[in-house]
């Protein structure tokens, strides 16, 4: 039979998945020696059973905490309801990983009428035993019962008022047992049932409670941003009372064993006197600083900062710790590795390492990747953001923080950034046409789009803050005033957003600049040693290439060719492109195009020095290039010197029911080849020309998108190498360059034995195989995915975390149907995913060569790839 | 060393891969000692060896071919540019399958100044010789030289007028001289070059001309209409000539061993007196019916009356031959298995059956299920579509002809048809709105979308002639006209349609309704016996059920209930829902729908009496049933009572980018699971009440579509359980149902083991697998997949023809994962491809359990289901 009750001796700190993690590292300190108050632990499989038996506690599981409340008496020499010694209990939740909030704790589990007036004379003190007591009283009312803790408190000031006191300290034990008597009547009113009086009764309700709280709104929510599956489950911990609060030789506390803001080497964290632990976290007392505890308290301090040491020895790692001093006997309550801003994750590593608590191994795995985009971006100020007011959130599509005025259009943009004035730019959604605006906005918000939206793409590619889809905002554009609920804000407004976590707040929030440290650097050595995938970034202009080659980007994995198109005079010879009625026409379209290309080439190909650049081919469908407003329209054609009618048809006949399947990669090339024979000569002729001005020897990577058939790719590499390799001959020089392609449609993944007999090398475009392995649009799909999380269907979004079950299958298919039929084909990802550790994780595993991400992930990259290599021994 | 030229008499009809039809066939008739003048066969291998080596005929193949033309030499006494006995030879395509028109004949190939006499003197028929080298000129120059035939014509018109005569047949020999050395002065004035005189010259070329002409566009366009690899090549044949043209003992012919047209059992075809091949065909003088050779010329008619049964009885099918007799003696110039008319195909199957020339099974195999459809539509009289002007063409979207007049509406159609008016819908595209205007046109024309478009689809299940995607015509909808080139046409104007080739007539063609015959039925019953996969059908309403039963349905494997909603009164209920802000509104908007439903499951249930039916859940994006136009918004939100604005905002919201990827299928019932509740009442209240009244055991297949993850589909099934249940243990019956989902999004597939652990069955949804796994829109293909066709990328539509080595890999991969984790799990195909003959098969060989298509192509489905059995020696 499944045990589902364990006592801290049985346990230790291996047994995380079933004790969570307060259970286990209650057992491994109690396996340690150290002074933790006995008790036990209900595991994870009790709370999923419970979920399973139509959230009923059976009766092997009741039986099994009554045996283990017996041991506890017995041990402890306790006894509930006992008349001489009865036991007093906590009970804490402890999920596998920590999940601050979700859940409160009960104190004093085990009081009752009879209890307290033992405890009262044991303890010699009145006031104690009845203020634990109402405390408990109002615990149990709050976590259990879902009767606020806050209600309790009118009757806390009634009795203050009737006594004509301010503070808690001056009631007295009376007061205390007339505030027991009333809040015993309040709950019965409120319950319209008994304050429970049998401890055992006590301890199931309160168990049942922890279950419960696993699936509070709260806790779903915080475990969908934390990518925590829904089926871990959470512990239970009974725990024998130690009593901080019975006198002023008790404390309580919470400290680090390093400071977790800095990571300087010393404690770190504060106390209480004759209090107990809520105390601390109430604020309603303000604790003293760790130093301070000591001169009062010598030994404690001592004892205290010894197991500190011990701890992180043990642990190798930085520790945040509970403890309670009864009677100057110290008890530790929990510990467990502390968390820290990226700042200190960086300098408490490289210090490890010097101390040689950890190797450089271990210090790489203590670092979450995902946490040095805190040090790469702005972030707010944090005390100003404390009284900061909460108007909406969306997504945290582009880590940072910004602040500026709000502006409607990316035109109103460069005007007021031209006026001196910081801006964020508030859009339905963006466009392509948007870029120059989005360059120098401070942050950008849109109302729609997700993680893959334009906006959230184009901004993390400029290391700009975005809150994307934060659909309670209601523009009115032609007011130029947008409403969240009942607050409407003009254009010029200041409003700030944070990217990092998709709130957006009223006013004007300070941030504080990105800084770098040598801890930094440090820590990238390392990384840079022991992964083995290469990091690649995706740029598409000279300040992004220059941007990923400082933060150490071993080559470009994606140029879209395209996004040099948008800009103003460029995008009049694409229109003429696209609006030409023959080839001679497109051709001539393109020849103008040509120059501005090549030299677009030329300065990548020049800042990357040999490094390798992929270039993909024109990708997008044609009307992404077109005007869509009637003025514009009218205007362009004008511009165009052709017929505004005659511009709205060709406008009207590039409409697509569902553009993301239409007309767009590799079949625009097909339809037009003479588009592939210019960009294939901007590529080749920039490449001849670096490489002879600069004695380099660049080997441009060609990379076809979106293709689906062996065919596709045949018909464009004849065309891409025939005029390649005429300019070579022309040239007279020798130069090398690849063709690959984009595996971003299932059918190349099913049929990557074939295409690899062609392709030179795949890149993943993990963005549009995802949508189509799914069968939604990035888009579109935020309009159900809110019901999928809250549901639990989808644990997180498939377009930030690689779906390695389905989208991973068909890579891992695609990847080794390839290697089949060309062993040296080389393999790496460009897609969204690129900057994410854990896809970054599987691509290691599945033998990529190379991960491609936006400059600004680049470190996150590194640190991801190497704790990959370093978790698989593999480096 | 391959072997790329064989004689005849080493080849044999097993050969045909690379001997092509005719040449094996010749081969064969060698081998039965049947009367064929000597010749060899180039390869179909040369001919890819041509285009492999850049058009170029290697001198190995050039001495292959020489030594062939010796051992002719040897064989028939005769030589080239011999002064005694010269040797004439024919040169004749052939490819593996019959193209006919791809390729033109060269005839009397040798012919020269010094032959001409030779044969002069030899046959004493100096007209004859003369004639038969100025047509050799002829063909040469059209065939080899790209001259057109037409142009001589012109010549020969000169020589008539300064003769004064109106017939060739008043020619003499030295107008024939005399035409010689014209055309001779002719052809080097246009082409650069003198005549060749060389024969073995002459033979290079035209066998160079006919490995060209497989690439002629022609040839490309008809191979993709008839599913034909562009890599098959043709072979040539080289034969020496007989003359049919040498006196009035000499005739030459062709005839069908039965009447192609009805399956008669009597010899069918024409012959001419004293002349060659292609006199025949040219129509310049009228053939005589085959019986009168039996008059004029017993023995030759005899001789060839015996070799067609004897051919028959050999290839065990109806024979189409070509023939010529010189000087009395016949010779046997082709044979291949004839063409038939879809009644002419069933009644020879019927008679050779009874002749025990055919077993059942190989009758069967006799058929082309495709031709069915002609069995079961109106076609055009054929004598008057001959003289017909073709307006322009469009896809071949639902086959059958119809005539009527143009109208512009669904409303107009519906107005006209009750004043007594056929009409032809034409639209832009056709929307669900359309659906009763549709119902009642004789045909649809629309100008957008594909072979799976809306209106494909709909027309298809109803039986309605459909020509979709027909871009040249630009629609006026305001002025209601229509302009096809400069063509213009008016409402109310005349038009036909033939949807079984995709070309527009102008005018009024009469139609010939369909006709079932007694073969039809009996066929029918073969193909019942000996196929495995049973047929279901693609149903929505009572009448389509009604008429798939008489077809020999066994079940209905696609239910769509929501085309039920968009029926005039409860599209109402539809939008109540859609635009209900509340649960509440949206249940009593559901519950308003719910009698509706229930009585269309009960009529569905009634009529099926206990076959299976599969009723897929609601599956469009809402926005399909909302109206689009400005005016019926207003008209709508008046009627709903609701504010314009809003009605207008809720559109808007509901706006996708991708609406083929967006908010439907399932992702619909899991954001308002009251909608799947409602489904599942009124299937599960409908099967109860239908199983009571009639005492039947009806088992409704509840279809969740769209499921891409496990959770989706456990989470629906849950609440279609739950309902279910409670409604089964409410009515105290006992009730059977099913539930299982589509596969129809590449990752349902990919993880088909996880999903059969919950899914009782599988139905692949084609249409959107090979979306999703082509990556594009059937929608949009349209405007690139012609690149596609000319570029010979694809060999055809994906959408029409399951793509066997893609969607096929998925489908055999969810059927292999599927069964491993439910190895009873019943698995069907519900796209549009279940009616494809070659997607049957695939299916067959697969191991699915049905397939189910549109009503009309039951039978089709019937055919290819038995002769993918048969095939496979599986029955």
């Amino acid at each position: 039979m499944k045990k589902y009750v364990y006592a801290f001796y049985e346990g230790d700190a291996t047994m995380r998945n079933i004790l969570g993690g307060k259970g286990a590292n209650l057992a491994e300190m109690t396996k340690l020696g150290l002074p933790v108050p006995y008790g036990f632990t209900i595991t994870t499989e009790a709370c999923n059973h419970y979920y399973h038996s139509n959230k009923i506690i059976t009766p092997e599981i009741q039986a099994e905490i009554r045996q283990a409340i017996s041991e506890l008496e017995n041990i402890s020499g306790k006894k509930f309801n006992d008349l001489h010694n009865p036991l007093l209990v906590s009970v804490r939740s402890g999920s596998r990983a920590s999940m601050p909030g979700m859940m409160d704790t009960i104190l004093n589990l085990g009081m009752n009428d009879t209890v307290v007036e033992v405890i009262a004379q044991k303890t010699n003190n009145e006031r104690f035993a009845y203020d634990s007591y109402r405390r408990f009283i109002q615990m149990f009312a709050d976590v259990v019962m879902g009767l606020s803790k806050s209600k309790f408190e009118t009757i806390i000031d009634e009795i203050k008022e009737e006594k004509n006191v301010v503070s808690d300290q001056e009631l007295d034990s009376e007061d205390f047992k007339e505030m027991v008597k009333r809040f015993k009547i309040f709950y019965k009113k409120n319950l319209h049932t008994s304050f429970p009086t049998d401890p055992h009764t006590q301890l199931l309700l309160a168990v049942e409670a922890v279950f419960k709280s696993w699936n509070n709104q709260r806790a779903i929510f915080y475990r969908k941003m934390n990518d925590i599956p829904h089926d871990w489950g959470t512990a239970v911990n009974v725990q024998m009372m130690v009593f901080g609060n019975m006198g002023e030789d008790c404390a309580t506390g919470v400290a680090f064993s390093r400071n977790p803001s800095n990571g300087e080497n010393h404690l770190f964290g504060e106390f209480l006197i004759n209090a107990q632990g809520e105390d601390v976290v109430a604020g309603v007392r303000t604790p003293l600083p760790i130093e301070q505890l000591k001169a009062l308290m010598p030994n404690a301090y001592h004892d205290f900062a010894t197991i500190a040491k011990k701890l992180e020895h043990h642990y190798h790692d930085m520790q945040d710790m509970e403890f309670t001093i009864e009677n100057n006997k110290l008890f530790m309550l929990q510990t467990r590795n502390g968390k820290r801003t990226a700042t200190a994750a960086l300098k408490i590593a490289c210090d490890m390492v010097d101390e040689k608590l950890l190797t450089e191994k271990e210090a790489l795995l203590s670092i979450n990747p995902k946490h040095l985009d805190s040090l790469l971006h702005p972030q707010f100020n944090q005390e100003i953001l404390k009284s900061a007011t909460i108007l909406t959130n969306g997504l945290a599509a582009s880590p940072g923080a910004a602040c500026g005025q709000i502006v409607f259009t990316a035109e109103d943009a460069l005007k007021s950034h031209q006026n001196g004035k910081k801006v964020i730019l508030v859009r339905l959604e963006t466009s392509p046409e948007d870029i120059e605006g989005m360059a120098i906005a401070e942050g950008i918000l849109t109302v729609r789009g997700g993680m893959t939206s334009h906006a959230a793409i184009v901004a993390r590619g400029m290391g700009t803050c975005c809150v994307s889809g934060a659909g309670e905002i209601k523009i009115n554009e032609a007011n130029k005033t947008i409403t969240i609920n009942t607050t409407t804000l003009n254009e010029f407004d200041f409003i700030s957003i944070d990217g990092s976590t998709g709130l957006v707040y009223a006013g004007e929030i300070p941030t504080i600049p990105a800084t770098i440290s040598k801890h930094f650097d440090r820590v990238m050595t390392w990384a840079k040693k022991y992964k083995k995938l290469s990091i690649r970034c995706n740029a598409d202009t000279p300040q992004d290439a220059q941007l990923a080659l400082q933060f150490g980007a071993e080559g470009i994995g994606l140029t879209r060719s395209e996004h040099m198109f948008f800009e103003a005079d460029r995008i009049k010879a694409m229109r003429e492109m696209i609006v030409a009625k023959t080839t001679t026409q497109r051709k001539n379209a393109l020849a103008k195009l040509l120059p501005y290309q090549r030299s677009d080439f030329e300065q990548l190909f020049k800042i990357m020095e040999n490094l390798p650049i992929t270039i993909r081919y024109l990708d997008p469908p044609l009307h992404e290039f077109l005007p869509t407003s009637s003025y514009d329209i009218a205007n362009i054609a004008n511009e165009m010197k052709i017929d505004v009618g005659e511009l709205k048809q060709i406008i009207t006949s590039l409409h697509e029911f569902n553009p993301m399947m239409g007309h767009r990669g590799c079949r625009l090339a097909i339809s037009y080849p003479e588009i592939a024979e210019m960009q294939t000569r901007a590529i080749i002729e920039a490449a001849i020309n670096i490489n002879k001005q600069y004695n380099y020897h660049v080997t441009p990577e060609i990379m076809i998108p979106l293709i689906g058939d062996i065919n596709e790719f045949k018909y464009l590499k004849n065309i891409i190498k025939e005029t390649a390799d005429n300019i070579i001959i022309a040239n007279n020089v020798k130069l090398n360059y690849k063709i690959g392609t984009m595996i971003e449609i299932p059918r190349a993944a099913l049929l990557a034995d074939e295409i690899a007999q062609e392709a030179e090398f795949f890149s993943f475009g993990t963005n549009d195989l995802t949508q189509m392995t799914f069968g939604f649009s990035r888009d579109d799909a935020a309009s159900f995915l809110t019901a999928y999380y809250d549901k639990k269907i989808y644990e997180h979004d498939p377009f930030v975390k690689i779906d390695q079950k389905g989208v991973g299958k068909l890579i891992q298919f695609a990847t080794t149907l390839g290697k089949s039929t060309r062993p040296a084909l080389k393999l790496g990802i460009c897609g969204e995913h690129g900057g994410d550790p854990s896809t970054i994780e599987f691509c290691h595993h599945i033998g990529l060569d190379y991960v491609s991400c936006s400059p600004y992930r680049v470190p996150i990259a590194y640190i991801a790839a190497a704790q990959a290599a370093i978790k698989s021994h593999d480096h």
